[in-house]
């Protein structure tokens, strides 16, 4: 017969260090940050990883932070446009209109307002924050080599088309809430958890570059050619294609390394439309469908993945409450005045059950340590089971025969006395 | 300031609740089981809710189990055809090629034998195990208002969708791999997560009708049909259309409830293609081409919550890790023949942690009973925070001032003592 083991209740190493090193940069804070505290948000710490000021972007230069909400304690994304200075209220109230936006493939946009804490006049937008996350320009544009020489590897086809298809469904939400992308810079889309990737940066644009009162079918279209040149520019590994007046020698090595459905796929995405004829989305998604159903795949079966990790891990919540609890009543110094009450009536027979729980030893008296016996136990308790177990005291004077739902009666009767009201005469 | 309590380690109920009952379902036994153990499982135990006997499907009646793999203790799903003799070798090895296909939408087939232990001559399907799936019949076709008249609710058409999306997505993955479903009775797919659907029972019919040998390419041209077919019966809520000379009235009726664009798609389903042509799969996808992307950004959302409730769960694991060795250290009877080992050395900065941990009472002497008191303590040992605590003996007589760092190290210490192989002189 199969027994259960302590490894089968953890998770693999590799998920579980993702996770416990995104909380870290969660929980992580700077003691002597000279960051200020605003009127909603406290704690900031820069996320910038380079103290490069530039206004390529925006126009202006732009910091980002991690700050912890003063009205729900949960974490955001503030992006700082150093020096902007408010001309026209509406041009901020654009930004509302993100908020209806809820896609899986774009970071979710929650305000924006101006401030003066930082010293300047400066307009922020706070978003959601995505622990770890890098650029497609950190991930994709500097991996250098042990001499520091930046190594250029051909990223593979599956993961541009599971790009494409990602940033295509993103598009898809912002143009039905009729909004347009605008920023689709490869600094400007960040890679969330493995694979997953989300347009940043969303909204800012749109408050500063309201005076312009550019029609939004225009941008639309515009924003099929910044999307083709963010996946030319990671396909020839080259950040020159973003700025470059022509773009066919680029499109020239794409035939190198990638289908020709690929490059097809380029290339439609930068030829503008034939005017007045529109390109649509819907368009696109339907030309590469195949693709689509590929992509759908993988996250189905990353679903899969997570769904049978979290109910391995939801074992161990039990498992943790139960020992809490355990921990909280055994040895416990004294309770009302009762030194004793740690081992008096139902108490007794927990304080037998730790000992049958963590002191097992074999025929030679030496520890059996068996986290399997541990995690076994204590589930049976959770789960009332009727089974029965001999527990013997240690002056072996006494011996109990209950099952572990008795146990469980007893300590659920114990952690609610602990918890009542104070009744000390 | 923020304060993290101790229901934010823990998931939303109703998550929670699922996982329980999935795992209860997973490890439930029948104490007086008559079933047989087979030459490679174990435990059987009934999954069919019906005792009818049906060979409507497949020719033979069937009936499914669940067992346990005495190779690798894990679970998986047995139907057995009842009464099958296996008169060509080469029809049960059909089923290998099944193996190849990995889809998030067609439940893996793993094996195929034919057993005597039944007392019969039959065959069985070794399948992956999904606890708690319902086939579609049971969900949609068997819910009862309290008077016990069957109710028949109309399917919101998204739903409709995401079962087309996901069939689809199914049928890509086995006409890829040179194979056809064959069988897409509402009673062999199975809704096995919320929302989520697979084929079911995929390779039977390839073994039991292997001698009608029929070309493939008509068979993949059948399953668009079997496919219209399992959708127009849900839509309509209507069994009767899988077996129905004709299906236009059905067809008519999906007007009154849904958009002309569905109903058009069932129709391109079960019109047959016009001679020598073909439909092919990507015709379809192509033109859905939205809804897939709908349902994919579905699945990113639920992926996304799926890692965060893992996030917040992941610290369970290491927390109920680190109870465990506190348990199995604090009040050891004996080491070694040392009746004082858990109170010595730096063990005995472990006993005075212990209290530290669970047993504080209020300056009337009142336990203060707070789980998130416990975490927060036992994260920082686990991260090995530098931060100082103050423990103070039962007696006052000692007063020791250690960063949770130091505990860890004296806790690992004497883990480890623990473990190794025993010294005694
Ligand atoms: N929503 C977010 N959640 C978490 N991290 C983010 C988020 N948005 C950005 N970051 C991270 O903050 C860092 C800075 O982002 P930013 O957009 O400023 O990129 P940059 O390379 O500094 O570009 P620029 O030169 O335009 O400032 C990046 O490492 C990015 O991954
Ligand atoms: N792979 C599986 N994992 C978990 N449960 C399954 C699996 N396959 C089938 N089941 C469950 O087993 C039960 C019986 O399935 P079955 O296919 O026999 O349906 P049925 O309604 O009994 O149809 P039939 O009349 O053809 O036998 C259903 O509740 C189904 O959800
Ligand atoms: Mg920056
Ligand atoms: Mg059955």
């Amino acid at each position: 017969a199969y027994q259960r083991h302590a490894h089968d209740f953890f998770m693999p190493e590799a998920l579980r260090e993702e996770l416990q090193k995104k909380a870290e940069a969660t929980f992580q804070v700077m003691p002597n940050s000279q960051l200020p505290t605003l009127d909603n948000y406290h704690t900031l710490v820069a996320l910038d990883t380079s103290h490069r000021k530039s206004a390529a972007v925006f126009s202006y230069p732009s910091w980002v932070y991690k700050a912890t909400s003063i009205k729900n304690g949960h974490m955001y994304t503030l992006r700082r446009l150093e020096g902007y200075r408010l001309t026209n209220e509406r041009a901020i109230r654009s930004v509302k209109d993100w908020r209806r936006v809820n896609c899986g493939g774009v970071v979710s946009v929650i305000d924006a307002f101006t401030t003066r804490a930082f010293g300047d006049s400066s307009l922020i937008f706070v978003t959601n924050y995505h622990p770890l996350s890098k650029t497609l320009v950190e991930h994709h544009f500097t991996s250098t080599n042990r001499y520091g020489n930046r190594v250029s590897q051909a990223v593979p086809e599956p993961v541009l088309w599971s790009y494409v298809v990602q940033i295509a469904s993103a598009i898809k939400a912002v143009h039905a809430a009729s909004l347009a992308v605008r920023c689709m810079d490869p600094s400007k889309v960040i890679l969330t958890d493995k694979g997953r990737i989300r347009l940043n940066a969303c909204a800012v644009l749109d408050v500063v570059k309201f005076d312009a009162q550019r029609p939004l079918a225009e941008l639309q279209q515009e924003d099929f050619i910044h999307f083709g040149k963010l996946i030319l520019s990671i396909a020839t590994n080259n950040l020159a294609v973003m700025t470059s007046p022509t773009l066919l020698g680029f499109v020239d090595q794409l035939s190198r390394t990638y289908t020709a459905e690929f490059r097809d796929t380029v290339v439609w995405l930068l030829t503008p439309a034939q005017t007045p004829g529109i390109k649509t989305v819907g368009e696109l998604l339907s030309g590469i469908s195949t693709h689509v159903v590929d992509v759908f795949d993988n996250s189905l079966h990353a679903n899969d993945t997570l769904y049978s990790e979290l109910n391995r891990e939801v074992e161990n919540g039990r498992i943790a409450r139960l020992l809490m609890k355990l921990g909280t009543i055994n040895e416990r110094p004294e309770y009302e005045g009762n030194p004793q009450w740690s081992e008096q009536d139902g108490r007794y027979v927990i304080k037998m059950f730790r000992d049958f729980l963590f002191h097992q030893v074999d025929a030679e008296g030496k520890p059996v340590i068996d986290m399997g016996h541990i995690i076994s136990c204590l589930n049976k308790v959770d789960a009332g089971s009727q089974e029965k177990i001999t527990l013997t005291a240690r002056d072996d004077q006494n011996i109990f025969v209950v099952s572990y739902n008795e146990i469980k009666k007893q300590v659920n009767a114990a952690w609610a006395e602990l918890q009542k009201p104070s009744m000390r005469r």
